[in-house]
């Protein structure tokens, strides 16, 4: 199952949280494990809070400065900065699945990381069921 | 299944692969994928070397340079550099599992990553068995 | 099952995409996920771009920056900075199988980092089938 994020800016974390919740109650399997994965070299996924916005922030402009955009690099396309940091962020998360909910910790939330936005991106869930 | 660890400072690198292989024995599954996962956003699992403890103080020493603790962050709670240590780290990793045994290279052993302690925290293992 | 990598050059990039779809053919597995892992501390797995070389050779010169190789770290074999880079990284990626094919977006190649090369590796792929 795929699903679409539209992104705003050039750098930018959204949650997915719900959209994964969906793919989960549609599939209906109640546990296993969740694999949430980037279709793309320029955007993550990564699992973080999702109670204070100023956290998301505090991420990518962290990130930003430790990888600056414009750093000397070769690649045309000019977009290298952004290839770095989704092999920092990782292209996927897994979550494992019980009882048909999602094992998240009370703050953790599910989030598409845009690190060369604005674009539109999928993301694949793929869920893998435990045996009995 | 949850084990917890008891954090005693603010960055720490505590060697969990005994704990694991405990839930691996009594889940009696011989074969298949071991997911290791913490339940908090300022807090990650890696896999890195066992045999020298100066390799986790050097890991820490340089993550925390590269991410200094205070830098003008916006969060009110004071510990973005955590959250986002947690992103670089990540939440999770994946182990083989192959004839009752957790599949690591001769130095590899499975660490939580405390980054904002100290604190006691949660790990979840969930195992997928390999169908035959 | 197990492949070997063999690097020529301290730090390297090696895409080993076709050896990963080797291993998945030869199970005859069509659905499910599919784990590659580096048995290693300092050698990652990724997954970038695979188009333009240039790419991997920017998030190398990129990674060597940030981390450089001698740091004043403690761990007498001399190779800390190769260990944090496997930390950042990850040891190991997850990529979906689909209708006997890898669920790889246009641009995405799996490889594996060499951080203190040149050296001999193993990588290892497990996957896991889905029910039905």
């Amino acid at each position: 199952m795929q699903f679409s994020v539209q992104t705003s800016s050039r750098t930018q974390m959204i949650d997915v949280t719900s959209q994964v919740r969906d793919v989960v109650a549609e599939s209906g399997i109640r546990d296993g494990l969740v694999h949430v994965y980037s279709m793309h070299t320029t955007g993550a996924i990564t699992i973080n809070e999702n109670a204070d916005p100023a956290v998301t922030v505090d991420i990518l402009s962290c990130i930003n400065r430790v990888i600056p955009w414009d750093d000397h690099f070769k690649h045309m396309e000019g977009n290298s900065a952004a290839h770095i940091k989704v092999s920092l962020f990782g292209p996927s998360e897994i979550i494992p699945l019980e009882n048909g909910r999602l094992v998240l910790g009370t703050w953790q939330g599910i989030y598409f990381c845009e690190f060369d936005g604005p674009r539109s991106r999928k993301v694949n869930v793929k869920i893998i069921q435990s045996m009995r």
